[in-house]
């Protein structure tokens, strides 16, 4: 079980709807579209990534983070610094 | 002609790709996966995303926004005022 | 006290050395430097401030969001929802 | 001469409120503020910076690249790749 099992079914959904984002995105270089709508369609697509991730990352914090603190112990220490770790890759890309 | 339509292929190609990780997060939600993992292919994909988006907007300005300014006139400002919208929505997603 | 308070004197080191690239910034274009060599040193202030964001991010999540999660209650809730959001600005800015 | 030369008063200006915003973010670690406040500030300093690159992008698009792209040649070329490598650097950080 993890942070996002009981929303899995709208994580799956976000995510099948960026799939067809990126399908449309397709479709717009395959029919020539103007170049700067592509561009505000990637953009859209890469919030609607990043609003997926920070969802991921607060069920996690929520969940696994908050269970390893209850639990005390070295592992804690660990999680904070996985999260962490993940949070400055999110920000860097 | 767009500034990206002789590289059509190649970006058809990188989107496929994109198309492939975010058909691999659902598989990786679906099937519970660690959600630090998820998180680092969804920074992945976001990557990658926010590289077709950089080489649409070279191909961009190389091609629309300097045959405008070679026309010279009106459109030339208006060509990079708009390139500088969308490279500020890039910046902010 | 506070997450980051044992290592206030850190902090308050790369914020003085951020402030002395914002300086530097003001003498480039007083100087008029060129355009894409100010852009770099922009973008290298931009990641010393994000470091520090994540450095204080990943101390608030390993004592203020932890403590709260130990003392347990509604509290923790909150507190992870306030992390969260500032995550969701950093990642956005 | 450059794009920004005109608006200099005003880049300085700018640049001048960030360096407040920074020594008002060390006042802020200096005094123990709580962790969050401290946080969003440090998203309000980088969204400044961040709009002063952008400023200084669209400017020097706007001369530096335009004046290249009208007098022909390589040198065209080189900018937009510059100009194409100065907003990697912006979207990434």
């Amino acid at each position: 079980m993890h942070g996002y099992s009981g929303d899995k079914q709208a994580y799956l959904t976000r995510l099948r709807r960026i799939e067809g984002q990126i399908r449309g995105l397709q479709r717009m270089v395959d029919e020539e579209a103007y170049c700067i709508d592509i561009l505000t369609q990637v953009s859209a697509a890469t919030r609607a990534l990043q609003a997926v991730a920070l969802g991921l990352l607060e069920d996690h914090i929520g969940h696994c983070v908050a269970d390893a603190v209850k639990s005390g112990g070295p592992e804690a220490d660990e999680k904070i610094r996985e999260a962490s770790a993940a949070i400055a890759r999110l920000v860097r890309s």
